[in-house]
């Protein structure tokens, strides 16, 4: 079965950083709840939120976080054999984002996939992409995802207007895109995908996360009904023990000497969330990588900015492991690279 | 590398069929009209539309489906190894109604992945779930397709609030789910999967289907965008000629010899459409296998009430080929059974 290499990653987060001073304003809430409840200095955002105004759509995001990975290989479009794009905020339900994508790129006559998926769905789309490579039709494809949250950030709804589960939502995530090149050959960053997890284990649980959308017929019945609702005492309980499970059983699949493990790449559900996580994985010597204080939970994107800043510091030899959570129906996932 | 089987089948149609009376009724349009244009006589609904009462979710209709799938070929559910599903409109954006489904089936500890898509959706996940077996990581998985598009079917507006591109909409789609068992050995149904197209051919052209959601924020500031339209003229030029092009690349890939070409699964947007599209194909020694004239166009569903036709008539030794287009932003797709 043919190897599949991380080559090159480009990124692409709208307009200039949201900071919690602005955010308490817009929201009405107190700044320093913000700071120290979720530990996020600041976002972006595609939308205006005041007025609703799009000035990105995710197309527009996931085309030129594609156009970076495409440079920063220096892999030309027309290589590209298929693309994978996960978001759980399309612009449209059809025509799909990944479509629109391919078509700023210029890409044409190739298998596109989109994937709707939350916190795992980059994991999720470097999964199926590996396997198109491993069974041999594709040698290079890419991989993308994306998410902007703020079509769910109704700043008019202010503290009182929206219940506590939407509120965390409200201040925990930002809009962005990342992208990735996947290649059967070592080049560009030259980063060897050595094992991917995906894996639903929410069975039986209640969702830990509900994102609504509402159709033409929904117009006027929507009943109350949240369009956005976390159960964050859920989160904040099962993704410590579910991203430490992750990486040890990554660990162990992989036969590695968790002593020799060089980076980590955990869940960025929140600044305050991923320094509890660090901190109950036991892996000291492994250098976290994190973005999410900087670019709040960018959902579907968020590995690609860590993936991002680990190319620039991993060195031939060293290995790095990445975990994320989905809370929605509670799926388990992660990968592993090595730099060769 | 494996090959792969459909070894059992599986629909699920909501409800009691709905007439092009009573649908002209609730519209408010003329019975004649719809029976002309579309040529369609019955369709099931999953969701009231007059009430937009939710009788059965894209979970439910999947779930049974799948239960009929497994019952089907008398595969233990403790086999299954993945789900992929796809949909164009699932139950919300998160979780991902795959894993509701799941849920439903008892099925944890698998990886499960949701594709957005179209009428091309079916054939995506055929695709992906063929991928995983053929990487040799999986023997046994679970496809998917279905779609509720009542949830667009506002009946409130009436033919003079809706325009003619939704109009067009109400009185094609019908709810359904399907789903197959895939298999890398010969079972069940033993339907040898003997050829995948999906191909994305739409750069450059502008889309032949928009279908919105609408955020929490975009509450009161939908701007009067359409929720749902058609190009109904370009769908009406290009299905035929695409069909053509899918059916006859198929069989040139798969070296078939044309006039032995025993089945025919032709795209289904509307009974008139699907007429015409088989008189273009020059295939009159291969019987047409329809249902889009009873069950309305279910979408990412559709495919798979044709393949419950075929698995009741097709005989070892004989062949079958299944066309797809997806008009959202153009998607040809297709695929080839042989029963063994």
């Amino acid at each position: 079965m043919p190897e599949v290499y991380v080559a090159g990653i480009g990124t692409r987060l709208p307009g200039p950083p949201v900071d919690n001073e602005a955010l308490a304003g817009a929201l009405g809430v107190n700044r320093e709840w913000i700071e120290q409840f979720i530990g996020t200095r600041t976002r972006h955002f595609a939308r205006d939120p005041q007025t609703g105004e799009i000035r990105w759509s995710l197309a527009d995001l996931c085309a030129q976080a594609a156009e970076r990975a495409l440079g920063d290989c220096a892999v030309d479009p027309a290589r590209i054999e298929f693309a994978v794009l996960a978001t759980a905020t399309p612009d449209a339900l059809m025509p799909a984002t990944v479509n629109l994508v391919a078509d700023r790129l210029g890409l044409n006559q190739l298998p596109t996939y989109q994937l709707q998926s939350g916190c795992a769905g980059a994991v999720q789309a470097l999964d199926v992409a590996r396997s198109l490579i491993q069974c041999g039709r594709y040698r290079t494809g890419l991989v993308l995802g994306g998410d902007v949250s703020t079509k769910h950030l109704d700043v008019s709804l202010g503290p009182s207007g929206a219940g506590p589960a939407e509120l965390v939502n409200y201040v925990l995530f930002g809009d962005g895109a990342g992208a990735a090149v996947l290649s059967a050959e070592p080049e560009g960053r030259r980063l060897l995908l050595s094992h991917v997890l995906n894996r639903l284990i929410g069975t039986g649980l209640d969702p830990g996360q509900t994102v609504e959308w509402f159709g033409a017929a929904d117009r006027g019945r929507e009943d109350g009904r949240a369009a956005v609702a976390e159960d964050y005492k859920a989160v904040e309980q099962l993704v410590p023990t579910l991203a430490a499970e992750i990486v040890w059983e990554m660990i162990d699949d992989l036969g590695w000497d968790a002593g020799r493990l060089d980076f980590l790449l955990p869940p960025q559900l929140s600044g305050r969330m991923t320094a509890r996580i660090v901190e109950g994985l036991g892996l000291p010597g492994a250098k976290e990588i994190s973005c999410v204080a900087d670019t709040g939970n960018t959902g579907n994107a968020l590995p690609f900015f860590q993936l991002e800043r680990l190319a620039d510091v991993i060195a031939p030899g060293q290995r790095a492991l990445a975990a994320a959570v989905e809370s929605s129906k509670w799926i388990k996932a992660g990968f592993a690279l090595e730099a060769v």
